[in-house]
């Protein structure tokens, strides 16, 4: 079941398993922190995770609802070990990937009819193809290559109803960029919370989310610390990643 | 020298003092945050703050810059309280209060000349008048009465020479109509920061800072929190506020 140097790793204190490799591609904390973020519909619905890779999001927000999920992923590599790890986990019935490019899923998917969508996108852009990881399945998950925020938001927008959630995590400096493509395309920033590494530090990640059709208010949630002052997880981070929240 | 139930209040550690009226206007701990936030040039330059009511950011800034300042105050009963307070300060030579409209400020200070354009805003718009305060001088500061948003960094704009950064505080909830309507004029948000009340509550104050021909590249400086569990200070806010920091 297990294909080269991939590893069954566990998710959320042993209760799901999931495929990942470090030559290919191995989910990160920010994808945990989105899926914390997430507000999801607990008993029915349909949730769409763009740049899905691993499949990690769907795993872990499957654990809070009952909606059906649908990942996207380009790469065929990181499809595949998604497909595989729904399967060990017995949640076919439950989660799909589809392995295409993001621009075509709400023709595959649906218009308009996406509770949720969520997202962990490429966060650089206009990097110099000398100075990209030279591991090409790496590139794509970190660079703007095969899609950008533009794409994201937009095919997110035809994606979602009226009502519908986008949730992403990026990098701060993109704040500026990411609100004003998701207010061009009618979907509202509504909650933010900023995750810094330490007390005294500058925030190194951002996440976000906006209601299509959604009025004019931001909240900023309580700020995250990911390390103490000893260099170990704050409490509050490992309560989301070990799943004791 | 005092008028009313006017009060001669410390600044900073006892070494300025400042006019306030209950019944008129009291500089708040956001006008002190704005400060602290703010860059300045040190040996020389212009600064103008907008919407100055009893001088208060001018007076802090005065401590860590010899640059001349200009505060803009339309309140007739509020540039006076500013003005004496200056002269009891004797600082004269250094900041002028100019009685207007600050949509005239360019026309009576110089366009594109200004290195740093502060201003405390109101925060507050649409609200009927039935919820505004009864108190006109509170209305005034607190509410869009007089100005708005979009002409407070319009007339920045003006103000500041290319490279010239204008720094505001306000609420949370406008961040997304901060950011577009200083993009809008060619003021790029640089530095963001935000003050949470304490630990695990939402923001509930911003200061941000632009720069005008600036290029995209947000920095979300390290929170600041206003109380501790025991709803005391916390240190650093005692340093900002008591300028032992």
């Amino acid at each position: 079941m297990l294909r080269d140097d991939e590893r069954l790793d566990y998710l959320l204190a042993e209760e799901l398993r999931i495929i990942q490799s470090p030559s290919v591609f191995s989910f990160s904390l920010d994808a945990v922190l989105l899926a914390n973020f997430t507000y999801v519909p607990i008993q029915k619905g349909l949730i769409v995770d763009l740049c899905s890779g691993n499949g990690v999001i769907p795993l872990l927000l499957h654990k809070r609802s009952h909606a059906k999920m649908i990942g996207v992923e380009i790469q065929e590599r990181l499809y595949d070990m998604a497909t595989r790890s729904i399967q060990y986990n017995n949640l076919e019935e439950k989660i799909t990937i589809l392995h295409d490019d993001l621009k075509n899923a709400p023709d595959l998917v649906g218009r308009e009819i996406v509770d949720v969508v969520t997202c962990n996108p490429p966060y650089f852009q206009d990097v110099p193809k000398s100075e990209q990881n030279q591991n090409e399945h790496y590139a794509i998950a970190r660079h703007e290559i095969k899609t950008n925020l533009e794409e994201v938001i937009y095919t997110s927008k035809l994606l979602l109803k009226h009502g519908g959630k986008l949730s992403m995590v990026h990098r701060p400096g993109r704040l500026l960029d990411i609100v004003t493509t998701m207010r061009k395309h009618g979907i509202e920033p509504k909650r933010m919370q900023l995750i810094y590494p330490k007390v005294g530090k500058e925030a190194n990640t951002l996440l976000i989310e906006g209601i299509k059709g959604g009025k004019s208010d931001l909240k900023i949630l309580p700020p995250l610390f990911v390390y103490n002052e000893q260099n170990e997880y704050t409490p509050e981070l490992k309560d989301i990643l070990y799943g004791e929240g």
